[in-house]
């Protein structure tokens, strides 16, 4: 296993201590839990709070949103799995200001099992939840039953949009509600060229051939649609364009966010060439494109490929998408 | 060779189309030549301005670094091969407002001879140039042939120095005095741990055995030091800490920046369990660190691997560093 780490045992604190090293002016972990990444920018009194929680190996998501203008604090599970009903119950009690806290990760079912727990332990410590669950992975299910979808990159958008909305002095309920509405329309789709190797494991849990590519992987390699020849950019692009268009039709005089990301090894030159062929298919659509997302934003560690995701915008979410925000993984500085 | 790409004969082209399909109101590309990237962004009228040139594959380096108290512009050519002078003079051109140009690029045959030629085609126009070479990787050559060494992730502190002190008003000797005497306290070293694929050639150029890493690589898979098995982390950080502290002895008191720069496929969380040892072994010497620099920065395509790069400052370089910048690719937000 060629990875640059001290023990399999100790890979996520290790990396949290590397966090709060590089970041620990902007980023906290709690005392009684260090498995709670908070975020310690400026924050209105009396904003909704935003806590999110998976697996690690996936930086940026999920802690590397953890900032001023979206998430409040995440918990931090090992690589690949859910952590406890007690800490993201933890980050709940450390994230509310008074107001109430939105739950907003990804359709994983330990995520889910656990944070029904911590919202019931919330609700004995008189917090108010209300949870947001993200199911935009398109070839994790088919649309009859769009609710079993994993949630993948497109979740960042939710990150950003829930963020903005609390930092608007919405109710809980109100930013539950903008939050809902941004993922009706967020669809991703992705592929991948390699494998990833969880540090405890070892060893690779599947393979890929040499020239083959699997469409519709999930980032923790669970099975996708299909396993074909490698495709070039272009075709690739078009194949994913397609599965989104057609899940979620767009039409000419629609506004969209691309996000082209990278899962790992795959270079960003290759997520540009990418870009260029989505971008190009959306304008002869007549669709036009704000605020590209290109880069890495939620990896499967060393995975090769990428995925792309749309998120079509009315003008109160771009008006939330385009609001400030930061952290010291995501700067939305809107030019 | 597994790459989502067109063909390898339009792998720069198609990159350079993608990142103006995204950007193109904050970047741009020269009419008459493709391969001149430059800035769009706000600019004083007088200010000196910043070039730089490199072959492609190293995203964000070179191009990556054209945006606002950055470079001005960046001549691109092939993977891994030197632009044109042409392109080098058009690059100058662009950028020239009158008070003249830096050019300030990695220490490369191909990239000093066609600079060389540039300055003198920018002379013949009236346009007043001064070059400054980055030769910060101290496993390429011992120190007494410090001029030897190559450029790599280092260049980016010299970027971001040279891009401010151009907005601060300074002459073009002042700036180019100033990016020196950054340069002069900027050293680099790095591991691989498996190769890269130039798209033309479609093969590795060199092979690295699975429980083996290499010592002091450069980032177009120049040869290192040595050869040896993996090190944790914390050894691998130790042993490059050391080898950058014999070059340029820390103090107790000095303040420095450090960067951990992923070459490709190196997971974001294992550079941040070295950037943890790095931190505590300037820690242990008493030496404060400032403004962490932790990601992708100067890339080898999907190389495994990172390097290391440490920034001594005084208050000069200090106030320099932290100044504002951005590009699409590089925010310094400053908290």
């Amino acid at each position: 296993m060629k990875k640059i780490i001290n023990s399999p045992e100790t890979f996520e604190d290790d990396t949290l201590q590397g966090i709060i090293a590089a970041y620990g002016d902007r980023l906290g972990l709690l005392e009684q839990n260090r498995r709670v990444l908070y975020s310690r920018y400026p924050a209105a009194d009396n904003k909704v709070g935003i806590v999110t929680a998976g697996g690690s190996g996936h930086l940026p998501v999920f802690l590397g949103y953890v900032g001023q203008g979206l998430l409040d604090a995440c918990a931090v599970g090992n690589v690949f799995a859910s952590p406890s009903a007690q800490t993201m119950a933890d980050a709940i009690s450390k994230a509310d200001r008074g107001s109430g806290v939105l739950c907003l990760y990804g359709n994983y079912g330990g995520d889910r099992l656990n944070f029904d727990m911590a919202c019931e332990m919330a609700d004995m410590e008189d917090i108010k939840t209300e949870s947001v669950i993200v199911c935009d992975d398109v070839a994790s299910s088919p649309k009859e039953q769009a609710e079993k979808r994993r949630g993948v990159a497109g979740m960042v958008y939710a990150f950003k949009i829930a963020g903005a909305a609390a930092d608007s002095k919405m109710s809980l309920h109100e930013v539950a509600e903008v939050t809902r509405r941004a993922l009706s329309s967020v669809r991703t789709m992705g592929v991948a060229l390699s494998p990833c190797i969880v540090p405890r494991v070892g060893s690779p849990g599947f393979a890929i051939a040499d020239d083959e590519m699997e469409i519709g992987m999930g980032i923790h390699g669970e099975k996708g649609i299909s396993v074909q020849k490698m495709m070039s950019a272009d075709e690739t692009a078009a194949s994913i364009f397609r599965a989104l268009d057609e899940d979620m039709p767009l039409s000419k005089g629609d506004e969209i966010s691309i996000m082209i990301n990278g899962l790992g090894s795959t270079p960003l030159e290759e997520q540009f060439i990418v870009y260029r062929a989505v971008h190009r298919l959306a304008e002869e659509k007549g669709v036009s494109v704000i605020m590209p997302h290109i880069g890495e934003f939620a990896t499967s560690m060393e995975m090769a490929g990428l995925s792309v995701t749309i998120a079509k915008l009315d003008s109160e979410l771009k008006k939330l998408l385009q609001q400030p925000a930061k952290s010291p993984f995501y700067t939305n500085y809107n030019k």
